[in-house]
């Protein structure tokens, strides 16, 4: 069970009448989309200029796992609490957690964890998260994330 | 590394044009989605009145977690093989595994692994798998499948 | 050119990341829903149990024609303006007309006429539009609907 | 009512279960994306390096209006035929008109007309269709698609 408590980032969507099936119960593939909306949102949020799935010139973050529980159904038109942090960020690696909750009562819907790998787009290796990044993600999230930082040759 | 072998149900179906991004690549969220279409057809295959879920009029099956690992991407007009089994059914839950692959060149697109749970739509409380449906993985699956059977009282 | 000042009805939305593609441009098919969730809160609004493209016991709505009018592109966090209204009552038939607009600058996005026919779910055929459902889109719209009332055998 | 004896391509897609809704009825926002998928096989079938709706050096292809025909609903599981024309091409624009039908009954299930225009990524003006466009367009429909040649001053 993820900890809201240590979430410093939330957005808010509206389940809309297309994404749910007849019980008005949304479609499984959506919670994922809503969690990916979170992520976008806290990246943006926080300053990363990190455009998640997409190539830049030197750099590129690939999602590579997906984990998703879902704990109740959310209905047509419910208004939804999406919050985002980041957990951890190891050498190549880092997981973004995700809570969705229905904001007029407080149940929580899925919980998510998506893990991402950045790369070098010319090699297809895997390559140190930037430390610009690290420091974001740092100040933003404090000692909530656990954080590696490279080991500086002396 | 899911174990390809022992997978005995394939269905195809082929990436179209508005289910990638600029880069050709498939969005992460359509890889469920593909899944779920092996699912089905696995599930119509070998005969199982399930409809995943859906309520029906004593039962219910519901999706409780998804993992899905992305190991490449696909691309626009890539024919892909999805391949599926149930791994497991113990009392009240069982797992569904998926693998997609580029029919091309076999290439591992993504896994899947899928867990559900039986529900009585009346408490919504979890209940048995039905027997029958134990008796049809069982003989579609044979040894691969670990079955739990319901201790029965003598 | 729909004139705007006879929409009576607007909801919002905002543009979620992955209904764009690398241009940052809305993807075609995903202005018709949501000109469809303007109409969904429309019909919510004035009070009418319509459940559009779906069977009650009595009658069924369907859709059978959307046109719609591509004038400049949706982009990313966008927040857009959909209003809706109904346009014409004929006898089995009406139109729901939708403007979406980009709230920040008032621009015009897209324009839909969808039209719908009121059908018997028993034999399929066209049957009245419901004299309740008249009243309650006289009642909102007022003069700028025309709605045609059946004629009564005296 | 579109004229399907002077359709010359056609491609085949099949209703995956995602796309439908409680009754097995497609919900009326995937038929465009249906639509859509005939389009991009037709201009690939003529070797057209059209990418409509996205950006090349040059030249730009937008599409600026849809109007769809729902005749009868497609089923979960329905394979379908989508045919695909280009119907005229005038100084900047062309118009692409499709048909989909259920492959098992030769029902129709929509009817498509969709209007493009070229435009200049510059100056965002509309500019004449290309000359090698209208060539292959001539070339594969022969007669029955109307085509306009830019005058030449003499």
């Amino acid at each position: 069970m993820l900890d809201k408590k240590i979430f410093k980032h939330s957005t808010q969507l509206r389940v809309r009448n297309y994404e749910v099936d007849w019980q008005g119960i949304v479609h499984n593939g959506n919670y994922l989309l809503y969690c990916e909306v979170g992520r976008v949102e806290y990246l943006r949020h926080i300053g990363a200029k990190v455009d998640l799935n997409s190539i830049n010139s030197d750099s590129r973050v690939v999602l590579v796992r997906n984990e998703i529980d879902y704990l109740a159904p959310a209905m047509f038109d419910d208004l939804l609490i999406v919050s985002t942090r980041i957990s951890f960020i190891k050498n190549s690696s880092f997981a973004m957690e995700g809570i969705v909750e229905r904001a007029s009562t407080g149940e929580r819907i899925v919980e998510n964890v998506a893990y991402h790998v950045w790369l070098d787009p010319k090699t297809n290796k895997s390559k140190p998260v930037p430390d610009d990044m690290r420091r974001l993600v740092q100040s933003f999230e404090g000692e909530h994330c656990s954080i590696e930082w490279p080991s500086v040759d002396v």
